[in-house]
């Protein structure tokens, strides 16, 4: 960055730091009344007895080459008994797609997939059934003309069905959609009332009505552990693809809180389908959190999630080269 | 990652690069015929005159905080005689948003309208003035019901009207527009044909009409210094804000072609108002580029990028904290 810059900041730091100030106080004022009658702090008993928890998270990883896009996406389901972790199940895949045509997105749809999978594969071993990430944004907004029932009788928790479509990537992608919505109606319909779904990173500002989001606003003024009262939600009969999934989905209800689970921790967003179920949820999960983070989610995520370190060794196990042209602009080399 | 991924990819290896390669062969069968009328080689006279060539660029960082969106923005304008880099005139901003209401695009409109000045200020002690990035992304596509003149009389090279907007960030954004618009408009008037936008990142595919990019199809197929013959473009007057501006911008002709300027080197997209200035334009860049890329754009990019180190030290400058919470799963830690 050029010399100039620096000065720049030297002589506007404060000014800046006052103005972010500001705008705090300014949130502060429009928001003080709502917090007082929607945020309510919480303190969990002690000595909750402990649950067989099973946790499932997923982990994904592309590159657009010149000649397609190479993908790798994995999934895994632990159980955690209150004292040990147990590796219960996996999937692996590793293909190409050609570029464009929602290559990422179905490759996203694919992990989506192979955790829900694991789910129903796995939830009978357990008292309640941790997901990575929203229900909303599982469901997605894929409005189409013509709900789909390609996937409806050939589902299987093995295999993805859909990765067998070879013509047409717009029709691979909405059978993935369909084949995530059947997963989904199959979930619910076997283990509804022991499934959790936690998502890190909730955009929503419904309950404030800020530029800021819920959790941002509660982020920055409230502290200790507590939840958000249950808001009713329904999953829209609009989105949703698969014609036999409708039959549970479509006009389903489901809850959403947000909860802090340990002091000064995070805010996650919870969605249930039984309201009354939510204390549990929260003292369960409140023994057993690391900052704030359910400890199983958390193993899960460290299993899957691929890290730049795996990224290399990928790139040379595929024969990749690693960025050809540094000299090439760009913004962050 | 899981250790199973590394299994499949180690079985599956060959298969995905045949199927790459595959991919690319089918690629190629579409696009043969395209090829050999679309493209052009074209060897560059040596011992071209050199001219006087400014080229200019500008960097940005942002990052949203707790409270508000803090950026920087800088950018540079350097003057090239064919032997040296003069560094003729800079500028840089930091400064808050409120997050949300399009923070980051207002900020990169910053960055952009600070280009576009220096190019106003500084353009008459050029032959050829570049900037980096195409003429279609400035413009943007912002749909207005109605045009606004706010900018039209107050404009001014050394100074951002819109950012003394502190009520509506929607307003804000608007005059931003308008203002980019502006000065578009007045750079075009002054600098017509002297004006080249290069552009390192197109994703059209006007001319393959393929689902990867025209630059892929030419990367991949073609090797040698050439070009697409100019195809005519119009500026839409539904996407001009500016009341003023629109008197020049709209409905105004221009041209793009794809170009390459070295062997074996990448793709450009050059946009430029008269279409016989295309031959002069490579001839004059192709003596001065290095791997493909104009000399003076590559120095100026260096000087205003804002890159890892420059972010540590603005974050410990403004007195953020590096990463706070490492433990918190997200998926490339």
């Amino acid at each position: 960055m050029i010399s100039r810059l620096y000065n720049e900041i030297l002589e506007n730091k404060q000014r800046i730091l006052v103005s972010t100030a500001e705008l705090k106080n300014q949130l502060f004022a429009m928001v003080k009344e709502k917090l007082d009658t929607k945020w309510i702090t919480y303190l969990p008993p002690t000595n909750i007895p402990s649950k067989n928890i099973l946790a499932i998270d997923g982990g994904m990883w592309s590159k657009e080459t010149r000649s397609g896009v190479v993908f790798i996406v994995d999934a895994e389901a632990v159980l955690y008994d209150g004292r040990n972790i147990e590796r219960l199940d996996d999937r692996a895949l590793i293909d190409a797609f050609r570029p464009g045509n929602h290559a990422k997105e179905r490759i996203s749809l694919v992990m989506q997939l192979m955790e829900l999978q694991l789910a129903i594969k796995n939830g009978d071993k357990a008292d309640l059934i941790l997901l990575d990430g929203s229900l909303a944004k599982k469901i997605g907004r894929h409005k189409v003309t013509e709900k789909i029932s390609d996937i409806d009788d050939v589902f299987t928790v093995d295999d993805i069905i859909s990765l067998k479509e070879g013509e047409s990537e717009e029709k691979m992608h909405k059978l993935l959609v369909a084949e995530n919505h059947y997963a989904i109606s199959l979930l619910i319909e076997k283990y509804r009332e022991k499934l959790l779904f936690i998502s890190k990173n909730s955009k929503s500002s419904d309950i404030f009505g800020q530029p800021y989001s819920d959790v941002v606003v509660l982020e920055l003024f409230t502290q200790g552990i507590g939840y958000t009262q249950p808001m009713e939600k329904t999953i829209e009969d609009k989105y949703i693809v698969s014609k036999k999934a409708s039959r549970i989905l479509s006009n389903l209800k489901f809850y959403t809180s947000l909860v802090r689970l340990d002091k000064d921790s995070r805010i996650l967003k919870f969605d249930f389908f039984e309201r009354e179920k939510l204390l549990e949820f929260i003292n369960t999960l409140a023994a057993i959190s690391v900052r704030g983070y359910p400890y199983p989610l958390l193993e899960v995520h460290k299993d899957v999630r691929i890290s730049r370190d795996d990224v290399k060794r990928v790139m040379r196990l595929l024969g990749f080269k690693p960025k050809q042209e540094e000299w090439w602009p760009s913004q962050f080399l």
